[in-house]
Formats: structure tokens, sequence, C-alpha cells
């Protein structure tokens, strides 16, 4: 008998849950919100540090800041992973103007892409032709687009429940725009910004030029979606109007950075690595609560909570801060690398990078045998309001770990409000709330303590 | 056979839904989501009239845009149903500051709760002293508590998911906190603001004196969460510190004020009505937006979707406007009775009155056989992200319409966000997000489509 119960244990997965599994998550909610350091934690990131592009001065002091506060928190061990990093500067504000006559001109809200090239010091003035896509943009031909700047005005589709769908499916022309336009013979182009939300906030992000060598690649900038409209509808008046677009904005070498990376060992299955994490760095127009502030103070306040509700891990808990999420992975990429090279077994691995917004579930990158077993879990999640357990993308920084047998997952918050926020100035503290944010990191506390008392299927 | 059917469609329940049902669901979706007029008409209620509390002229000015707003969208009938509302005025913005020792003080944010009397002209200084609750009011009695202004600290609990239920459990201090403390010899109250967030907002919301005789009556105000700590730690180094409070409100003789009741007449089942509805008051410190602007403005959008998805109802639709949910729900109470006169049927009743949020299902009133059959179209709900169905209560101005065989329900958005805005001067437009809102409005329009197409087991 009790041979048979040893083996059970070692075969470590046990789906049903009991009701010690409820009040220990009972616990984890009373000290989520009333004991969570995300808070805090986020107002120091956000406000004392701010946006920390890849690169830049402040995404170091986000390193050391992350390194310490990590240390605060508990941690065994705590280490930075050298990791080197593109490095783009956005340089001056942009500036961009209508002209739809000689003399008559409207300022419009535009903000440089990162990755662009600047334009020349006096900027780069021309026609412009709206286009909704790169299927109009062939249609049209180099004939009408050549010498001129194209204009993707293609707004996120409003009836898609997952906001992160929506950009999914008209980001590429951020992405890929001006390598697209170039074909044809554009100088330059403006993006509708990837928003839902009708206001004067261009949205930044990245873009690339793909193989295109330096001497061919022309300015890509993000325009307002209240702008987009504006430019818009002049055009169907005026479509001789001209556009003014001055940034000068610039890629310089690769810089060391860091990924930060805090361990406690776990007391019964230390070779077994449950991860959980978000990106550190940011665009560097707001202070990156959201994008993924958020996501960074949350992952450390699992441990904050663990420990407040007198949990001790059996597996390895890794805490890591990736760097470069936003434009280049990179941190990622060494993490998984160097994970790889010394066959490391990450059992489960936990992204936050949706906002810190309520939280209304999870998604799973997983095979179907845990993916049913994890399901069961749902109903832990009940009382909380945490509904949804459906498999699909985990987090970008993550999802280089992936393994036929073991499982990722992202936080999925409310998603309706992310893109209002999302690579802009906006994205700042006080779009925070924190009880949402609290609830996020109570989230995922409670699924990295069910992974972590009952294990995968391996 | 025939008969057999014919049967079936007069007993009108027929609890599984159809694929139509899952297409139909989705036109409201693309409708709510492109073509809702629930954000404008919010943006004009908000912005254009403004705070609207019963008796004031920008409650009448509520009336007659509702009403206008009401024929605009399509009904059949539109009418306003005469109403006598209390009218108590707030008078000048309210003054308080504690005086830690003469000549050094503190300006603290508070307001007068709906219904106190004011101050003298001079205000009330006095003493302060701080309770949780009722039973330590009692525990300290009236030797500690004569002369003294009493000041109720009792956050709201932080560890409920759902708000309201912390609402619930903390806002008896303020409705009933000077008719208790008056007991002890108290000569006015101070109540810790409804909210989870600590801020510089004070929360009105109504009190009431009870039986007590107009001589005896103290003046009650709310003063804002930041403050109340501020008091709190001032009183534990200080004791004997001083509390100034001035404030000019005033009761007035009840006014003529009505509710705003549209109706569209159902084809087949023309007798039995489905209410959907919101209040038109508001308090008067914001602009009324999530409380409850955003039941108002989804609950006409109804009828907006519901025409541009090409449905006709099979049964009568009814809006309704009712005024004076804050503070005496005397436009509830007289729908009610007139209904109740004239044997109308409700067979369904559903209010939006728990802010304009992303919606995360709706709790019913209702008996279980009805229940058990309305838990079965909670799949059609799942693709957009509405899970909870629950037992429990529906909204104020709906619940006097009970009857052991029909439906209420309320919608229930997430509430994390709810109280940080309830009863204050933030509770403004900007704090509205048009995705959530129209979310809200989608929500509504489906579950009133189930009811109308297949009825309730009377």
């Amino acid at each position: 008998m009790k041979r048979y119960f040893t083996l059970l244990m070692l075969i470590g997965f046990l789906s049903v849950y009991s009701q010690d599994d409820k009040d220990m998550i009972k616990k984890f909610f009373d000290n989520s919100m009333s004991s969570s350091v995300s808070y805090e934690l986020l107002d120091h990131l956000s406000n004392e540090i701010g946006g920390r592009l890849s690169g830049s001065l402040n995404a170091e002091r986000a390193v050391e800041w992350g390194r310490k506060e990590l240390i605060k928190v508990g941690f065994d061990k705590v280490w930075l992973q050298d990791v080197m990093v593109p490095k783009w500067v956005r340089g001056p504000k942009e500036f961009a103007l209508i002209e739809t006559q000689p003399g008559t001109t409207f300022n419009v809200d535009v903000c440089a892409l990162g990755g662009s090239v600047a334009t020349p010091s006096v900027g780069i003035k021309s026609n412009v032709i709206e286009v909704y896509d790169f299927d109009e943009l062939k249609i049209l031909g180099k004939e009408k687009i050549d010498g001129k700047i194209v204009f993707f005005n293609r707004p996120m589709q409003p009836n898609l429940i997952n906001t992160f769908q929506a950009y999914g499916e008209a980001v590429s022309m951020r992405v890929n725009g001006a390598a697209e336009a170039v074909k044809y013979g554009a100088i330059g182009v403006i993006i509708r910004s990837m928003s839902l939300r009708l206001d004067d906030f261009p949205h930044t992000g990245v873009m690339s030029y793909g193989n295109l060598p330096p001497s061919k690649r022309i300015p890509a900038a993000a325009i307002s979606t209240n702008a987009a409209e504006k430019l818009s509808n002049l055009l169907k008046i005026n479509p001789d109007l001209k556009f003014l677009l001055r940034q000068q904005c610039k890629q310089f070498k690769d810089v060391k950075s860091h990924n930060v990376i805090a361990e406690i060992k776990g007391s019964t299955y230390p070779n077994e690595i449950i991860l959980v994490g978000g990106h550190l760095d940011s665009w560097d127009l707001g202070d990156g609560s959201h994008d993924d502030g958020a996501g960074i103070v949350q992952s450390i306040d699992v441990l904050n909570i663990l420990n407040k509700s007198g949990y001790k891990p059996k597996r390895t808990i890794r805490v890591v801060l990736f760097m470069n999420e936003e434009n280049g992975l990179r941190g990622a990429i060494k993490y998984a690398e160097v994970s790889k090279n010394n066959s490391l077994n990450h059992i489960f691995a936990l992204e936050s990078d949706a906002g810190g917004f309520t939280p209304l579930g999870f998604s799973f990158t997983s095979n179907e045998e845990n993916f049913s077993k994890i399901s069961e879990w749902k109903n832990l999640f009940d009382p909380y309001l945490i509904q949804t357990f459906v498999m699909g993308g985990s987090g970008a920084d993550i999802s280089l770990l992936e393994k036929s047998n073991n499982v990722l997952a992202g936080l999925r918050p409310d998603s309706q409000r992310y893109f209002d926020y999302h690579h802009a100035a906006n994205d700042t503290f006080d779009a925070i709330n924190k009880r949402e944010l609290e609830l996020g990191a109570f989230a995922m506390t409670s699924l990295i303590y069910l992974f972590d008392k009952y294990g995968i299927n391996n």
C-alpha cells in the first residue's frame, strides 16, 4: 500500500484537488487583497524609473531595481544573465502636419515606429495615398504610389471579444508596411495606430525592413486614430493634399543588457523548474505600466504571496524578468538557449504580458493529457470569477521553452481596455487599478501552487 | 400533431436553443460593437445634462431627454408616469478641518450625506471619537460619546471578489450611523467613504434618521478614504484633536417628477411584458455616468440593437427609466403600484445598475424551474466571456415586480472598479470605456431576445 502511494507521488500529477487546495487558494486570495506588493512595486517601476526601452539607461536601472526587489522578496539566489540587445533611440519629438493647400495646415499626432529610420532633417513632404492593406497596395501599383507617402488606414476590428485577435489581424501593417510599400516606390509610411479607441495618442511598436539594405529604407510612423480619421476625411475632399513628416530616430549598435533571474530551490523536486515572468523592457512613450510592468510586479509578488500564506514550494520556482521582448526577443532567446545547454527541465512556465486588468483566466500550450487534467482545476478558480481555461498561446518570452510534454500558460486578463494604452504615452501608472492588478497576482500564484503541488505528466 | 405543437408553443418556454439563436446573438454582438448608440447617448446625458438628483432641474432635463431619445430609437409609445419625489439640496461645497492644536489645522475632503441636515452656519466643532461599527458605539456608551462627533471608520472589506458584497456589509454605517450615534449624545457623524481605493474623493449616498424627530437630527457627512486614514492616525497621536464640519444642505417638500416609459407591442404575446431599465436620477457630485447613466443608455440601446439586427419582438418590450432610485425608490414604488392596479404581466425584468464595465454575467431572481432552463442559455454567452449565471438579487427598481412565477435579473459587470466612482465626483464620462459599455448593451439585448423568443414557465 505504501509502495503504491509512493508510486503515485512519483507519477506526481494527481488531478483531483482537495479541500486543502480550496483553503490554500482562499489564503492566497486574502493575502493578495491585503498584503500584495504589486501596486507598490509598480509605483516605483513606473514613476521612479519609467519607460525602459532595451538599451536605454532606464532599462539598466530597471534591471538593478528588479535584482534588488527579487532579493528582498526572499529568493535564495538572484542573478543577471547577459544578453546583447538592439538600441534604438527616438530622438526629439516627431513632427507632422497635413497641408491641404499652401498655408493651410493641421498638426497631427505621430510617433516613429521602433526600428524606423529618420527622415531628412527637414522632413519628407509629399502626397499621400491611403490603403487598407497590402492587397490594395498591390492593386494600386507603382504608378499610383511612386514618390508618395503610403497611409495604411486599417482599423482594428471591433467585433472580436478578444482584442488581441483584432491586434493580430491588423498589426502586420505596422510591422511590414514600410517593407511592402517601398516595393512600389513609396518614400514613407504612416500607419493608423493599433488601438480600438478614437483619441490623440499615436501607438508605437516594432517594425521591420526585412532584408532591405539600409539605403532603401523609408521612414515609418504611427498616427493617432483621431488624426487617421481626419487625414482620411481630408483626402476624400482633397486627394492632392500634402503630408509632412519629420523624425530623428536612430539605430545604434547592439549593447549589453540582462535578463534578471531569481530562484528558490524546491524541497522535493529541485530539478523540476516552474517559471513565472514577464518582460522588463517597455516602449519609451509611456512608463510601461500595463506593458509589461504589471507582469513584472505580479511575477515578483508570487513568492511574496506564497510566503505570506506559509507555502513552501516542492519544486524549484524561478522568476525571470525578460529583457527586450518589444523589439528583438533577445532575452527570451538567450534564456532558452542557456536552458537548453544546461538541460534544464521547465515543467511549467507562466507569463503575464496582457496588462494589469481583471484576470478572466489562462490560455495554455499543452498536450491534451495535461490540459484535460489542468481543466479539472477550473472549479477552484470559479469563486473568483476566473473562468476561462483554453488552449492557445502563452507568452512571447516563454514560448521558446515549449516541449512536447511540458505546459506553458499566459494570464488572460480582460482585454477590452488593453489597446487603449498599448505602446502609447498613456500607458502609465494612473491607468492601473490596484485590485485588478492584485487579482492577477492572485490568479498566477494559485496556478503556480497547483503545478508545484501536483506537477505534470512527463 | 399540429395541436401538440401549438400546445408546446403556448407553453412557450422551450429551453433548447438553436443555431438560429447563436447566429442572432452574433448579429447582436456585431451590431453592438459597430452601431451601438450607448456611448453617444451617455456623452449627452453626462456632459450636456450631468448630475441629476431627484427633484433637481437636471433630473427634469434628463426626463425630457429620455423621452425624446426613446421616441427616436423607435418605440411605438412613450409616456411619462408622474411620481412625487424627495428634493434634497446640497448647497455650497462643504467645509471641514482637523485642528490638532489651536492654529494647526488640516483641511479634509468631505461631503454631506443625502438627506442630512445642515450644521449651524458656523459649523460644528468638537472632539472626535472613532468607532468601527455600532457594537463599538454601544461599548463606548454615552459617557465617552456625548457631545462629540462620531467617526465611523469601517473600511470596505477587500477580500471579497464581488465588491457589492463588501459594500452591503459596510453601508449601514452610512445609512444608519447618525440615528445610532445620536442615541449616545453625538452631535454629528463622519463616515469613511464607501470605497475600496485610497483617494481624496468623498462618496455621498443616502442616509436615514429613521423615526427621529427633526429637532434631534444631527449632521452626517462622508470623508474621503485618504482623509479617514489621516484622521485616524492623528487621533492616535492626539485623541483631543477637534474636528470642524460645516454644511448647508436642506430638505425641501416633495416635488413632482417622472418615470419615463416606452413600449413596443409584441406581435404574438402582447400581454406578456419584458421590461428593461435602469434609473435616471443620480447623485449630484459627478455626472452619474456609471450610476446609472450606463444602465439608462444600455436599456435604450436594446431596441436599437434589436432593430439593427432585424429582430421583431413577439412579446411586449418596455423600457423604464426609473426616477429616484438613489434616495427614495419612489419611481419603482409607483411603477409597481400602477402595474399591479392594471394587472400587468411582467414575465421578465432586467436592470442594469452596476456600472458600465465589462459584463461578466447576470444574477437572477427566479423559481428553480425557470432558473434551470435559463441556465441552459449560458453556453450561448460563453463565446463572449459572459460566464456568470447565478441566483441572487436583480435591481432595486425592478425588485418590486417579483412574483412567484416570473424572472428578474441584474446585469453583473466586473465590479472591481465600481466603488472607485460610486456616488463621488469622479463618476464621470471619462471613466467609461466605450467597448465595455457596448458589451453590456449586447449582453442585455441577447438575454431580452431569449426571453422574448422562449418566454417563461408561468
